[in-house]
């Protein structure tokens, strides 16, 4: 295959993150959402609220991992993030789809994606930080919209999802205060135990 | 309300572009797709193919447009590149979506989104050209991969989608004789007449 022969066989294959869903439910009590709608979610969020970001980041950057970050989860599957079991796991299943999905591309285009994915996963780089920001406050968002309905559904706890949210600090301080102030808004209306 | 609440308004405001659905077919096919997958992945694949720009372009630019080109769509509903009813007044539709959606942002992102949406609109920049050369292909590929789906089920003939596919030469030569290509083998085919 020619080089453009190998970009449009892996533009296809990336379509199947459409059929990936998710435990968050859209707003108005919508169906679940899928991994492509979250990814564009994210980097529009991103975008939004860059301002925020606790240092100075390269802001197309945050926004190609977060178009990125879910493809492995075509072969992974995505791993609900209260999941202890399927966690364990989570990491061997995502390095074995990582290794395949891209090497659909070129050699330069697998080795740029692969250090998109493997930078967003480190979470050490301000860009990488402020992108979990937008993973977590993304289905927050939805999740306040429906009054608690994924917590509910999976009975989740106010400390679970603590011990997810708190790492926004990392990369937004001020969106940390916000989303603090949702969940104790939840915890009041009984929303999240 | 203050800033990061307006932002917040917004974003989720955008969420309800998830259930407005276009023509397109997903591959294997699928389902109907949906304006946020879309975006995202013609936002993935300019990445991708940045390098086939007839003209240098600021990519980061050209995924922007591409994330927010079809927002105005949750009030002005998806109109079919084909509909030549709906067409007429798809502007005005878009126009007052455009003023109420936007309107949501604090004034200096309403404008910075506004400007984003206008200079997709006019195709006059190298950016422009190339997002709009990715509106093409992106459901060009996915229709081509389901043997045509779309162009039967709508009973659309080739010279249709010449008029339309034709100006992607406009953002790449490139992938417009790759285009060419491809609506030659589906003719050949006998899936598009």
């Amino acid at each position: 295959m020619d080089r453009l022969e190998k970009q449009l066989a892996f533009a296809l294959e990336i379509d199947k993150i459409k059929n990936v869903y998710r435990q968050t439910h859209l707003s108005n009590n919508g169906r679940n959402e899928n991994d492509a709608e979250h990814s564009w979610h994210m980097a529009l969020m991103a975008y939004l609220l860059k301002e925020y970001s606790n240092e100075k980041v390269d802001i197309s950057r945050v926004i190609l991992m977060c178009l990125v970050h879910d493809i492995v989860e075509i072969d992974a599957g995505d791993t609900y993030v209260y999941d202890t079991e399927n966690l364990k796991t989570q990491k061997e299943r995502e390095e074995r789809a990582k290794e395949r999905i891209f090497s659909i591309l070129p050699e330069d285009q697998k080795e740029d994606f692969i250090s998109l994915f493997d930078e967003f996963e480190a979470y050490q780089t301000p860009e990488s930080k402020f992108a979990h920001a937008m993973d977590n406050l993304q289905p927050l968002m939805l999740n306040d919209s429906n009054n608690g309905l994924d917590w509910k559904l999976h009975d989740i706890k106010a400390e679970q999802v603590y011990v997810r949210q708190s790492k926004t600090a990392l990369g937004s301080q001020k969106l940390f205060n916000k989303t603090d102030e949702i969940l104790k808004n939840n915890i009041k209306k009984g929303n999240l135990k």
